[in-house]
């Protein structure tokens, strides 16, 4: 039988590179990739598939997928999964998904995505990869999704943040956001949040209408605007639910460059609990998503679907809870 | 000549999952694997090794191999390198380096990083993923690197700092920082802008001995911690240099806790220009470091080494520019 000694020997080269080359792998340049080929196929040689993932089907790597990892939400959601992974025995490569489409809107390929399950996060541009991997969504909301999700408790929270402005004495509440959320960032989350406060403002007798809303984009300088607005238009609002935390940050931005005091002038609240709101001026007071539950629910739920790929079970969500901080930003 | 439809059509799958199975790819489960590598070593099926990645020796994918993606500064770093790589048809994935030793300080097994190079920072635990591709180093700073190095411009950069906060009266100036930094942040381009700050004081005139430096960890906490540090110990400093934004944020809110005007009582300033001291309250002075030269520079030397893999360079370093930006925390 020929082996790959004999191929090396072929080709004029180590048995490591015949390897590397045979597989694709690692640096070796196109000219000895060529003629590893030609030794193999003189020889008629038959690759030994002996790689883990051949024996086992499987590679031990998990693809984070998400549309970006900008600012401190993604970015440290992201490794957090690393470190749940790596207690796992699992490997955490970060995928962004932005990138995925081509000039044409067509999917590209994705043969490299080797892994063996894919974490997904307003993983647009993404299906395909999706469909061909056991998956699990974090944040999606989608009815009927195929996929196993795992959420932030959006409902929930947010009616525990309208309330807890009640508690402080606010009675016209406004919601900084936006009805269309831009394509980078996580809509779903948002439209959930912004219902859940419009049906707890109403529960609560409080007067809710079109104009309850400080309609900007979802990010800092969104917040920032939303800022700018509530004193220049002078909307009146004794308490702002920003339905995240990189949007409040934006909004305490913005009422500082007017000189708006916070909480006497207006209470802010915001969603998420990254680390960011303990250190703004004022800090910010929010609901904390339990993140640890969120990421162990998801390797959970991800590494079942990647050990039992036989089993037809239906799509599971699981939502996990919530504390609420307060910080200075409502207390008074 | 058996051919892959023989294969599927002996283990009873379809051609599509008898090619994944042989390429170890996709969602294949153990059974089938097995099923489609005995039915192709009963035919004595050789592989048609006809991926892009073996015809070209490339895989068009880099890592982007970094201890963590924690915060601003790492987060935003990755998605510009992301952007330009794309810009250059190639597709990036994030690697956490933290993770890459086992628990007897071994390297794992990084067979599975078949990209075609790599870009590293702070990319400790790496050694030999970065020793078997073409990879380009940030702020390493390493004398006799064998690898391509891209550097912020610590030295000029802190300079500048100094100089600012001179030109802004100060004459008491106090470094923000630690001697020793913590394994998983930046201690390199730390020790390079203590120095050159340092040496600046000198320069100036300025009183500079040991109790010049506010020792704490290289973190927004550890910046808190120095705040308190100003206030509680009457240090007596008219200006702060932090060698990072992250630092200085941290510092901000220090101060904020004990009533301490900024910059009145003392002006701060910081080092990298991430987005986040755009917002804060003041807003943060910062030498804002070229990250477009710096993203476009790296790529630039990694795509020649991977594309000249014979081409015997000596590494190659790059320093970037800055711009000092002046904002609410110097602004006097």
């Amino acid at each position: 039988m020929v082996t790959l000694k004999d191929v090396a020997k072929e080709a004029g080269v180590t048995a490591t590179t015949a390897s590397r080359a045979l597989r694709g792998m690692d640096m070796v340049t196109p000219k000895t990739t060529q003629k590893v080929l030609a030794a193999a196929e003189k020889l008629g040689y038959r690759m030994n598939i002996s790689a883990q993932s051949l024996r086992t089907g499987k590679s031990g790597t998990v693809t984070f997928l998400t549309a970006g990892i900008d600012g401190a939400y993604f970015s440290s959601l992201a490794m957090r999964f690393a470190a749940e992974l790596n207690k796992q025995g699992m490997h955490m490569l970060i995928e962004s998904s932005q990138y995925l489409v081509d000039e044409h809107g067509n999917e590209k390929d994705m043969s490299y995505l080797f892994s063996d399950g894919i974490i997904g996060i307003n993983a647009k541009h993404a299906s395909k990869a999706l469909a061909s991997h056991p998956s699990v969504l974090l944040e999606d909301y989608t009815i009927d999704s195929p996929y196993d999700q795992v959420n932030a408790p959006s409902q929930a929270g947010t009616r525990a943040a309208i309330r807890h402005l009640y508690e402080k004495g606010c009675r016209r509440i406004g919601l900084v956001g936006h009805d269309i959320p831009p394509e980078s960032n996580p809509g779903a989350s948002q439209q959930v949040r912004m219902l859940a406060a419009k049906h707890e403002c109403q529960e609560l007798g409080l007067e809710f209408d079109e104009h309850s809303l400080i309609s900007v984009p979802w990010s800092r300088a969104g917040g920032v605007e939303a800022g700018h607005r509530w004193a220049d238009e002078r909307l009146g609002f004794d308490g702002l639910f920003c339905p995240s935390d990189g949007l409040a940050l934006g909004v305490l931005r913005g009422l500082a460059d007017r000189g708006v005091n916070v909480p006497k002038d207006v209470a802010v609240i915001g969603f998420d609990g990254i680390t960011d709101g303990e250190y703004s001026v004022p800090t910010l007071s929010t609901i904390a998503v339990d993140f640890t539950s969120m990421t162990q629910a998801a390797v959970s739920l991800l590494t079942h679907r990647i050990n039992h790929p036989e089993e037809e079970r239906y799509p599971q969500t699981v939502t996990v809870g919530y504390r609420l901080i307060e910080r200075e930003s409502t207390r008074r």
